[in-house]
């Protein structure tokens, strides 16, 4: 039933597996400090140290400055992990060593209705480039994070539907790139909850337990961290909240419904009204733009015109704003967070439209919620996906009775 | 910083703690099962039990007809735990013994802005008579929990704000019910959080990880369970669904903000509308039910007409219905819960309501998260409430390094 690759996984007892999930979550530790974190004694985590090392799992790295007591960590030379986060427009690629440390990184356009063949097969170009350079083989390669953007089973790791991914259902993902990595764990996730990830490994959500991550890109997705843990839900579709209805006139989705928030405030949605208001005479900035295009614009030529202050460049950004903050304020009145983290690639186009998420949510929520509840872009904006991608890859590489490092957190 | 009370909850080891959990959730077992479920050896959970007994927490109380072995259970004779469901428009309390059965129950209308002293009166009277009536002293009452129609902070168990409880601020009911008895743990919460444990102790939120309870009365809330845990988010505030905007130009909502969906649907919403109908001479039997009334109409009577198949009625709940799910939607969107589980005052007036929230739903919801999605009345809707507070006081009457049992989920 399980997809290939995951019986690549290397299995742990409870101690050892916690030990390394701290290990991955806080870097470089003394056998003293991993002794305190792991709350037993000093020769317990020395013990549980030294087995690793046996195994190739764990090295000494280096001396703490200050105790001069060892520090160990992961062990580099025992492989790499890459990760793979698949945009609508866009392939974005990360090789990393043992440590979640990214040491090569790929981005490109890319279509993601060109289908697993090609968007993969450039991704597997890439790592096979980096493990070449490196001098290792791909055996050395021990796991593989994916995002996708659309709805992912989970663990079954299958895309659910094809209104999204069309190309992309069943188990494609794994028997692609199983042969290239035989020795990978191969794991896949909705790009919103890898993003979420991501954010708390390495971004503003790193020091919060309950937070929100928003991405706004093509499409428009949730991840939802819960008490350290991410939100999946019972059919695998928490967060989808870009399928909320903001009008039920408005514009079809490609989910079937009609008005949905993506539809209304996504890439494509701004792009197609920036469009109307070059055929309306409003913008000649927008008109210049559509022009060298070839008669066409998109979301990152509004966010330039916007930038450069053009008025109905900005609207379109404050009406796409309003419209996240709409959803978003029923979102944080269930969900209580403690920050909104905002990202994707629309949102890189200025603060126009954070500005009229935060109005939004304020005004249509309850004001315990709200009124003191930061919402801010994401800083790690570009690589906030990869870095998602690998934190999932690092905890699937590993298994306790079964389950993997996602589980103990 | 603790209200009085805590002080006295009793203190268990991390194994008593588990074997008391499973007990409160499962009901009487064997030494053997006991062994089963808490993954040890027989003679370890038989040592337990044993101290268990010695401290008085447990007793035997009767043998498996089945295998003959002998059962264990909280003691009944240890002490009682009251719930006290404090509702906008009705009080309800059940006393149980320490099993969570309840041996007497209240319910009675009251009004919430009489304050603390009259409506908490009206509980400890009645508590104090089954006391008596069981022959024991108000020692005996060992833990109580109220829930309370307005947020409240976690787990210092005071309101915030005052918007819904005008005199009930900060720690006035600890205050009150102290003295009146001086043994017991008092635990306060929202009483939708309230009501999504008492389904899960006790409702159809008993075969679900993942679930919502919707309380629909005077207020409308949610409680949000994620695996197996109730959700209370950054300030004591997840689950205030009711505060979600769904009309700009709508009616002034008790929080402050304008067309809250509580302010559109809930219960004094559903009786103004019904009132209006009456001036714009649209229904008799409302007119009928007004005039008996002095003039007055409550959701109660609307009920009543609907039932009797009143189209103006039916109308006004189809309407409300439609708003609550149109919130729900966006609230199943970033949950993707397994069930919705619908109770309070509101929701005892028919079908047409739940037939109109569930189409809602399904219109404004991503199809993956809702096309399987059950959307359920209560079954216990009388009574979820006090099994809610009961289930509460339970987890907080024991603490396991210093936290309740409810952390233990």
């Amino acid at each position: 039933m399980n997809p290939p690759g995951l019986e690549n996984a290397i299995d742990l007892s409870l101690d050892e597996g916690l030990l390394i999930h701290i290990l991955l979550k806080k870097g470089a530790m003394s056998r003293t400090d991993l002794a305190r974190e792991l709350d037993c004694s000093r020769a317990k985590s020395g013990e549980l140290v030294n087995a690793l090392i046996e195994r190739g799992l764990l090295a000494e790295v280096n001396n703490d400055s200050r105790t001069r007591s060892r520090l160990v960590n992961l062990d580099p030379d025992f492989g790499y992990i890459a990760g793979i986060d698949v945009g609508t427009t866009s392939l974005d690629v990360g090789v990393s060593d043992m440590t979640g440390e990214v040491i090569a990184r790929y981005s490109t356009e890319s279509a993601v209705e060109d289908g697993p063949d090609i968007v993969l097969g450039e991704a597997i170009a890439f790592i096979n480039g980096v493990l070449e350079q490196e001098g290792v083989g791909v055996e050395k390669l021990r796991s593989i994070g994916i995002g996708l953007p659309g709805p992912v089973r989970f663990p079954s790791f299958s895309v659910i539907g094809d209104h999204f991914l069309p190309g992309w259902e069943g188990h494609e993902v794994h028997y692609l790139l199983q042969p290239a990595f035989p020795k990978a764990v191969i794991v896949v996730d909705n790009d919103a909850n890898i993003m979420a990830l991501g954010s708390q490994h390495k971004g503003l959500g790193k020091d919060y337990q309950n937070f929100i991550f928003v991405k706004v890109g093509t499409g428009i997705g949730a991840g939802v961290i819960i008490n350290g843990k991410l939100l999946r839900g019972a059919t695998s579709c928490a967060g989808h909240i870009g399928h909320t209805c903001v009008d039920f006139s408005g514009p079809y989705c490609r989910c079937g419904n009609q008005g949905c928030l993506e539809a209304m405030a996504g890439g494509p949605a701004i792009a197609r009204k920036a469009m109307q208001a070059v055929a309306d005479g409003e913008s000649d900035l927008l008109a210049e733009y559509m022009e060298q295009n070839n008669g066409v614009l998109t979301a990152v030529d509004v966010g330039e015109a916007a930038a450069k202050g053009d008025e109905t460049s900005l609207g379109i950004f404050r009406d796409a704003g309003r419209m996240i903050g709409y959803v978003l304020a029923g979102v944080a009145n269930v969900v209580n967070p403690e920050i909104i983290v905002v990202g994707g690639g629309v949102s890189k186009s200025g603060y126009q439209m954070l500005t009229a998420v935060r109005r939004a949510i304020l005004k249509r929520s309850y004001p315990f919620v709200t009124v003191n509840l930061p919402v801010r872009y994401s800083p790690i904006i570009d690589d906030v996906g990869v870095y998602g991608c690998i934190a999932l890859a690092s905890d699937w590489l590993f298994r306790v009775e079964g389950e993997s490092l996602e589980a103990l957190c």
